[in-house]
């Protein structure tokens, strides 16, 4: 375990390679629609934790890639969660008008736009993606796809908006989690470790069982955030799931049993990782930071 | 120059293999979302001319690739199509209630469920292409990305959504369509060639000259069926353009003139074939055929 000094040097250190790398995609070429791209880059360049991209750089170090083969698919990885908040924040979806502490894309500019952005943005992962000449390219790319796909993120968001104003058990709401924000976490930690190792080595089983643990964890302590932040620390305005009548875990569990169950799975997270020994210890102290934030 | 029927016989086989395998992406499997399944489903199988993967199997087959590897770019391209008229339908974008003679999506299901079924569709788009195994598929995933998004579709859609009660010139009206249709119609063809080939063979070059004149032509066709079709024929709602103010090639042209337009263009395109000789003839016969269509 390093220093909380070092894990928060080398977060930020993540963010700014991922940052640089999307900034990069939209100097120096002329955009056909000018409003199309100014959308785009609000929805990806206006804050954001970029906490896919750090799980990227992180499993795969862990695993022995070089960081130059992790800018793709972190890159990829929040494309494709930039897009999906643009079209979750929609007025059909959960019609939010805060993200990021900034407007959402629909209303800095308009709804038909922001839709647009949402699909150009999905577009560009792959793009980016495809673009890397990854000797496992076709590997990398449709695990990225069936994550955010009907298998993975976008069943989640149908699944969520079905739930509204339902009472279902913490199993449903682990299932929608594991779909909604799971299967994105557990690909960006998968990616990582697929850049560096085929499909048959078998820490990719032991990376997978922590991204699920962790995903979990995660998505608890955003419900629980929601409880106890405030719209200005969040970015996003706070309480809105309770005002929105979802059902989240501590409103299952209570508020001390969520907290509770977030640090339960981020150890069985950090025990699956035994596989992967020392190398292991950034992604063991990453999943803790995980569920300290406070926004 | 085949006859007639022969033609219509092969595009009906095109459409029927294209129309098999699209089938298969919904049988023996158990989506997490029926609902959002459902809108996929209805988004992608009702009706539709499949003109995209018929390009992309005459293309192909034009440069000898084998029609198992054509397959998977095929059905790439429909993805794509059918999420972009599912989106393109939706209340903030064009507003419609009519496609392919059923309700449009967000019709027959809600607007939430039909902006996370055109994003599914577009995953599952390169999802399909990436399990193709195929050599070149980082090119090909890379190419349909390209047309796709930012820089050809979905920026069409952007500029076309910005022209409507305007007053472009014929050159704007083309450079809209060149992004809006015209990319993936080039793409189709390009995916198809490349298939068979790799990016230094100079037939690539003749495939994308003969693309860019049919896109334009098909485009102009379109515009001038919404003139003279009726509702029934067409399967969308008739004389929608002029209701929207939208600027067509009729409203700047003249009907006479559009038509001769397409029909220049399409001799274009053809002229264009010249280097690869008598393969060429079924892409010939297919330009010729898509200005003759009546819906």
């Amino acid at each position: 375990m390093v220093s909380a000094d070092a894990l928060v040097a080398r977060l930020a250190a993540d963010r700014a390679r991922v940052d640089a790398r999307l900034e990069s995609l939209f100097t120096e070429r002329a955009a056909p629609s000018p409003r199309l791209e100014a959308a785009m880059r609000h929805a990806l360049l206006v804050g954001g934790k970029r906490l896919r991209p750090v799980l990227v750089y992180t499993a795969g170090r862990a695993l022995g890639a070089v960081e130059d083969d992790l800018d793709a698919p972190a890159m990829a990885l929040e494309l494709i969660h930039a897009y999906s908040l643009v079209h979750d924040d929609l007025p059909a979806m959960d019609d939010d008008d805060l993200r990021r502490g900034q407007p959402t894309v629909h209303r800095a500019y308009d709804e038909a736009t922001a839709i647009l952005a949402g699909d150009a943005l999905q577009a560009l992962a792959f793009e980016v993606l495809a673009a890397s000449e990854h000797p496992r390219v076709g590997a990398l790319i449709a695990g990225l796809a069936r994550a955010a796909g009907r298998d993975g993120m976008v069943a989640g968001q149908a699944l969520d908006l079905a739930a509204v104003g339902g009472h279902p058990q913490v199993a449903a709401l682990a299932a929608m989690h594991g779909h909604k924000t799971g299967a994105l976490i557990r690909v960006a930690v998968r990616l990582g470790g697929l850049v560096a190792v085929d499909e048959t080595d078998p820490r990719l089983a032991a990376l997978d069982a922590y991204a699920d643990a962790i995903g979990l964890a995660f998505q608890i302590h955003d419900d629980v955030l929601d409880v106890t932040g405030d719209t200005a620390t969040l970015g996003k305005t706070s309480g809105a799931d309770a005002a929105r009548a979802k059902p989240t875990y501590p409103s299952l569990l209570g508020l001390e049993g969520a907290r509770r169950r977030a640090l339960d799975l981020v150890e069985t997270g950090v025990a699956a990782l035994a596989p992967l020994g020392e190398d292991a210890a950034p992604l063991a102290d990453l999943a803790r930071y995980m569920i300290e934030r406070d926004h």
